[in-house]
């Protein structure tokens, strides 16, 4: 199995708030960034997703904030998938400064499977190959 | 005809950046606001218009800041349509503070009707409850 | 002790995404609106704390998706101070839709309190009404 | 002078809407991005020129939308200082998709310098290396 490569976004202005640091609503959109980035590194774009009538909607979410983020920095977002029953899965964030050295905030978020009429869907039979990877994955973990 | 009602947007913590100030792009999404405000002030609510298979994309904005705008701050829009030719429409914005006496920006935007494949659609025959609207309110512009 | 009102907030066009209903950030934005609503009807207007040199960061955030929001729809959210040791505090959020029948997501946040240089803060000292409040609400959670 | 390379932007989930499509208004952080970007490439990156204790706020916006750009694309950003008068300068964009066929959305920014109480700044005394940048970069313009 290749590795996967951190994700790496460089903050915008547009992102800071009166504190002049980052907002903290956006580090859940950076988790959806390096979440996306991740199906991509693994050969599932999210793209190819919808186009097979899947949708992979956020039920739950958490961060912990730890360090704020200014401007102009580079973070870098390791992503791991760390629970998978066959219907729900959960995936971790870490996200760092680029050198890897100060943990800015860490959180998960949990997923499941929809049809696009939001319907719940066994990956098992519509996507055999997402469900042997998601398997794979979580081995160790179960 | 009834008269429209200005459209009130009180300032939000997440809507400022570093500058400590509103971040300038959140004006178009006020713009935004005020228009599906003024829509459903005629009578077209917007989610009924993507009912009858309408959108309503916009083909150009603009924007002029003269006076910035801080968190809890409450502000004032009035929204006129200025021009319609049939095709497209233009509505105009003038974003106040809340007693009306100080302009922060005002602005424009453009637009025209589609169905959702994204093909033009010609109001006159596919809505023409909306097209009698648009063009009595814009009678005296043409 | 007066009671809370509950917050609204109408959902707006720019906070839905490709799946048509409301992008699972914004409700992390949701929660911050209710939170400064809520600190105005207690008369602590949030601007009046960044005033006395004070700011209330986030620590942590959790929310629970149940039901998704879609366009147009009005959201009424239910928040109340859950714990306070002195140095931190407990949010909780429940999102309704507008007739208060359909719970569509709850979440907390947790916060404490720093001065405009980053540093922790001591409200029993500088802010003794606000610890008076904080102190009061959360009396039988203690 | 060295060249601009043109800055490449990932679209993300959450910068779509119900149309399926970007929302008009990131279009307008895009052009902040490529902005910031520009100023970086030109040895000006703008936490530097915080530092120096000024600030450019965007006087105007305007945005020319051509083509939807969908989620999983990579836009490609041409940027241009193309007015300079020593107060005041104007930055244009041309928004195109990766491989530079299809140009999606075109507009400007006008900008000012502050220094952080909001007063204008003159750049010739203030910042006289940037002031020559932009003299040099417009003279054809002028």
């Amino acid at each position: 199995m290749e590795e996967i490569k951190p994700y790496y976004h460089k903050v915008q202005y547009y992102e800071t708030d009166t504190m002049t640091v980052v907002h903290h609503s956006n580090y859940i959109r950076w988790f959806e960034e390096a979440r996306l980035d991740y199906l991509e590194q693994i050969h599932f774009p999210y793209p190819e997703i919808e186009e097979r009538n899947l949708m992979i909607p956020v039920l739950g979410v958490s961060c912990e904030y730890r360090q704020a983020v200014r401007f102009g920095e580079m973070v870098l977002i390791e992503t791991e998938i760390i629970k998978f029953n066959g219907i729900k899965f959960t995936v971790s964030y870490k996200i760092y400064n680029e050198n890897h050295q100060v943990l800015h905030a860490q959180g998960n978020t949990e997923h499941c499977f929809l049809d696009k009429e939001f319907h719940p869907v066994s990956i098992k039979k519509k996507a055999p190959d997402l469900y042997e990877f998601f398997a794979n994955k979580t081995l160790h973990n179960r």
